[in-house]
């Protein structure tokens, strides 16, 4: 992939449309509670509050509106471990077509539920992403249907709607912090942001317990690390080529928190926010923590990818005793 | 009260922009979990989404917009147990008003935390809405300000854009059912959608724990029972006398939940849709539990009227045993 092939903010602006064919933008709120905490000016932007509970609903929506005739009879083909397979049962719920997503063995229960309640066929196969990958690869070749990988251009052309909302409400913003799994939030984040305004920082963040894409950031080539954090959102092993070298181009900074931290931080934005985070919607706000001194006074986006944390770890997470001060 | 001085479907109308013009309208979304248990077709109005976490903040923004020059200048005034006055705080911020909020002991901390956040000077006084408003009362006296009733006639106003953003998005709705503290989000909606189609049901919600606006419509008049439910957005002793009215003239039903079911409900809607419920945002789905046989095969829409329960409540919540055997 050159640059020239990369997608670019042009990219992003055509693909609205048909995000907002079927969907609102989501709202960018200031927390007080969070400001204080951080000794910054804090908002989160609430992706938790889409259809499906997360971002990627955006991309799915692109990526079915730009499907082939063929393509559309022949159904949707793809793997995930719970978001990018709601987004495309939504998407494909949404055009009239059909759906199969295959999942790992001990997919998030809601997320597999969800999917199935959109009129998805869901495939649970193999321990993790890459084995669910193989079988949905060897189903869509014999079955004829459109194979859809988890960060294919068109993806990351209609997630990056956000990152638009976001400067479009708060064009002060001085820092933007988004998760990474696969990647494509955070590449659509940073290719708006540093085309509209090189001074805007993009932080990413990943877990300790499965840097892959981070440690892949920092080589410069990809690298392979297992996955083992309990953030389903953030769990990859193997990085993708295309999302690895637009965040080698366009990204500020990567850092790794703790999987603790980041289920502190879970409670955290229920206390001061009332809402639901899911591991990887969290992470930001632990990434914030530990760069605290660096964004004091700043204006700082966290970014809420998505809310779907399952009922049992909210429950295990809230009966344990916290280290962390600031909880009532 | 005349039937002529009751707000009308217009006044609803021309309040709209005084609302929008600081907030988006909040999504309706239909969640397939919650459909299958009640056997009907239930979509959740996220009233929780709106900044302060609750559908008040429009009426307060609506009638922010009406005050005189010297209103403005005098600072506002009023008692509440929350979300109210959230609601007020959030709208004098936005116009750039003072704002003195009295609470009773004991309050929500997180809406105490949320209306100092906003600028509003929070007073604390007595065990119960009654007595903070007592104070609040003399204090206007004393200072000039201008008090703010609960449920006065422009909150209705603004708080009915929320019922004609149910009607607008789902044109087939056959139910809404909705929470009643002190009235004003229930008459809202109960106007507005008895006059756009009086085919539409239109329920009340109140807690056994905490009965008197649903023994007051019964009986025809006002009727003053002590309030002892965990949900404070229904805790409400003395009825609005304005309120009572208007239900009684436009409500279809109005039915009683016991606390323990209403906690249920907080329980399914965190599980189904991921979305942190109070206790009488979630009381909806405690009726139409109750209700179920009736609902059957409806179009229902449950309003989750706000998100704002303390961190400590939803904990004991979670630690408890649940008799309910649809969590997992």
């Amino acid at each position: 992939m050159t640059d020239q092939e990369m997608p670019t903010l042009h990219d992003v602006i055509a693909a609205r449309p048909h995000v907002y064919r079927f969907l609102k933008p989501t709202p960018l709120y200031r927390y007080f509670g969070l400001s204080e905490l951080l000794g910054a000016k804090v908002w989160v932007k609430h992706e938790n509050h889409l259809p499906v509970g997360a971002y990627k609903v955006r991309g799915g929506l692109n990526l079915v509106a730009h499907l082939s005739q063929q393509e559309r009879e022949s159904g949707l083909y793809t793997a995930s471990t719970g978001n990018h397979g709601q987004s495309i049962a939504f998407a494909a719920r949404a055009h009239g077509l059909r759906a199969t997503v295959a999942v790992p063995e001990g997919a998030n229960p809601g997320k597999v539920a969800a999917m199935r309640g959109l009129g998805a066929e869901v495939v649970i196969h193999g321990p993790n992403y890459e084995s669910a990958l193989e079988w949905v690869v060897g189903a869509a070749a014999a079955r004829g249907g459109r194979l859809v990988g988890g960060t294919e251009d068109l993806l990351i052309h209609g997630v990056g709607s956000y990152g638009l909302e976001i400067i479009e409400d708060l064009p002060e913003v001085d820092t933007i912090i988004v998760p990474v799994g696969a990647g494509s939030g955070a590449c659509a984040t940073a290719i708006v942001a540093k085309t509209i305004n090189p001074r805007i920082e993009v932080i990413a963040v990943q877990s300790v317990q499965a840097p892959a894409m981070q440690q892949s950031w920092l080589a410069g080539k990809p690298i392979t690390v297992p996955a083992h954090t309990i953030a389903d959102g953030l769990a990859l092993s193997v990085p993708f080529e295309n999302t690895r070298r637009i965040l080698r181009k366009y990204l500020d900074d990567f850092v790794l928190v703790e999987d603790s931290a980041i289920e502190d931080a879970v409670l955290l934005l229920l206390e001061h926010t009332h809402n639901l985070s899911e591991g990887a919607g969290a992470a930001p706000l632990a990434a914030a923590l530990k760069l605290k001194h660096r964004l004091a006074g700043k204006n700082v986006v966290l970014v809420m990818t998505g809310g779907n944390l399952s009922f049992e770890r909210l429950r295990k997470l809230l009966a344990q005793p916290r280290k962390c001060g600031a909880l009532v």
